[in-house]
């Protein structure tokens, strides 16, 4: 069992689907990869800001969960980051409707002192700036440090620091057209391999409904998302990913490459509950008991009996 | 072992793709599926139609992997069905450049005596009338018939023929937009469902580069294609995923879901080699080793140790 710091934004969204829309509930992808780590049951701390309009209730629910919420900035006076969005039919693509940065613009990260020592660090998508600024806090070199991150930071004004931080990590979760973008390269195979030169000895390309793939020198694994009947809201999903997969490596302490398989098919296996309903509401509310029954058609779903000769 | 019976078009095929382009070279959905079959040494014979232009070494190709083309019609002075395409540069998409159905148009299979019997049967991607006039013509009805077809015959022109051939089989292969398609549901689980309603009590749908996936009342399983790094050619990828999903239950004899989860993965394993040169070439020089090599690929890409409390 290691310690897992997180850092990432907290928000509010506004989410619209095909199934519905929500007025402003909990969001950001904190919230998503403390939650789904924490279906592991090991010691977790999120850094982040919030502004005075964020609910108690909220920072409540999180400690339920034997969260720890104390690194959470308050700022009085600030708002709380909002973002609003609408997927279209086929839940693939979405549109932002609102982006308010908010208390976000300014947040400096304070890795708390009990946190400094953490052995698994999940960097959520930021500006690459603070996500350094969290790795320079840590007083010894992190056992693994796993960098989420997206297209936004690929522009030509955050490029340089975002791989300035790429080179720090150890794990690189991103998406497959973001892969793409930062690589140059169509081919996944080829992708990965580029991205590997830049720091991250293992490298995660998720590709949502299609599953994720993990990268380490010239292996790969594959897991592939649950076929689901519907998805209802996929907000979240690739967070909730990447905390299933720091959680399972913290609760084992094993960071190999064999230790990494079983942990994104914990992942994918989180994430197929992330988008069964609105924002986190799933994820407060998942037992042992259905994790079981779905890593059980993770098994049935991709295991078989081929003799080798 | 059993004998295994497919009708199919026989082509001449120009393809360009990024890479390169050919001139008339072999293809049609039968000789894919027949090379990828043969890959498992079982009797398997093919019923199609050329013209007199059909060069005599691609019949002697084939007779030399002991298949049986004496139900391959050559009709004097007709000319062979020709396609032309060209992929885009993600390889994902293509257009037809042109299409000359020629003896094609007038095709009425004649299924050899010997093969009346035939205990596994491919119906690869033609007019669904030429389907039905097959499974007529068994004495005795196939242990299993597995049915191709796409998106063309699902036009209000053909679609009652469709249906009528989809009722006779017991597997359908079928990508997934011509799954979403054929049920007008979105979702693969409910497309598969709504598609085993109509008569096929086994539903595979093939996503490409994203794998394929084996429906059964309520079970799924799912193959991942090998991620390449480089795909050269798609052409005929899918028929040669329908040939080894065939070939592999001739040889065993087994149809049951657990031997059908092998069967998509050799099926996989196939289709990967096929894609690495133009046309048919590769399927034409393929070795034992090399798909044991890469069938451990594929374990190695999704087998995990999960233990289940």
């Amino acid at each position: 069992m290691r310690k897992l710091l997180i850092v990432g934004s907290v928000a509010f969204d506004a989410i619209e689907t095909p199934f519905g829309k929500t007025d402003k509930i909990l969001g950001g992808a904190a919230p998503y990869i403390a939650l789904s780590a924490s279906s592991f049951n090991i010691p977790s701390a999120v850094v982040s800001v919030v502004g005075d309009d964020f609910p108690k209730d909220y920072l409540e629910m999180l400690k339920k969960k034997d969260i720890d919420t104390s690194a959470i900035e308050i700022v009085q006076g600030g708002k709380t980051f909002f973002w609003s969005g609408k997927y279209h039919n086929d839940l693939n693509s979405r549109d932002t409707l609102d982006t308010q940065l908010n208390v976000l613009a300014d947040f400096s990260p304070v890795v708390p002192d009990n946190y400094k020592d953490a052995e698994i660090v999940v960097l959520g998508n930021l500006n690459p700036l603070v996500q350094l600024s969290v790795l320079e806090q840590m007083v010894s070199k992190p056992k693994l440090a796993i960098l989420d991150t997206m297209n936004f930071w690929m522009e030509d004004a955050f490029l340089a620091d975002l791989k300035r931080v790429i080179a720090k990590v150890d794990v690189i979760t991103i998406n497959d057209e973001e892969a793409r973008q930062l690589s140059g390269e169509y081919s996944l195979v080829k992708a990965a391999r580029v991205i590997s030169k830049m720091g991250p000895k293992y490298v995660v390309i998720k590709k949502g409904e299609h599953g994720a793939l993990l990268f380490h020198e010239e292996e790969i694994f594959f897991a592939p998302a649950l076929p689901l009947e519907e998805v209802f809201d996929p907000t979240g999903a690739g967070d909730t990913f990447a905390g299933g997969f720091a959680g399972y490596l913290a609760k084992t302490g094993n960071v190999s490459f064999e230790s990494m398989k079983n942990a994104i098919i914990h992942a994918s296996n989180l994430a197929s509950f992330c988008v069964e309903k609105f924002g986190t509401e799933r994820m407060e509310n998942l037992s042992r008991e259905e994790i079981q029954k779905r890593l059980k058609q993770f098994k049935q779903l991709t295991q078989f009996e081929i003799e080798l000769s």
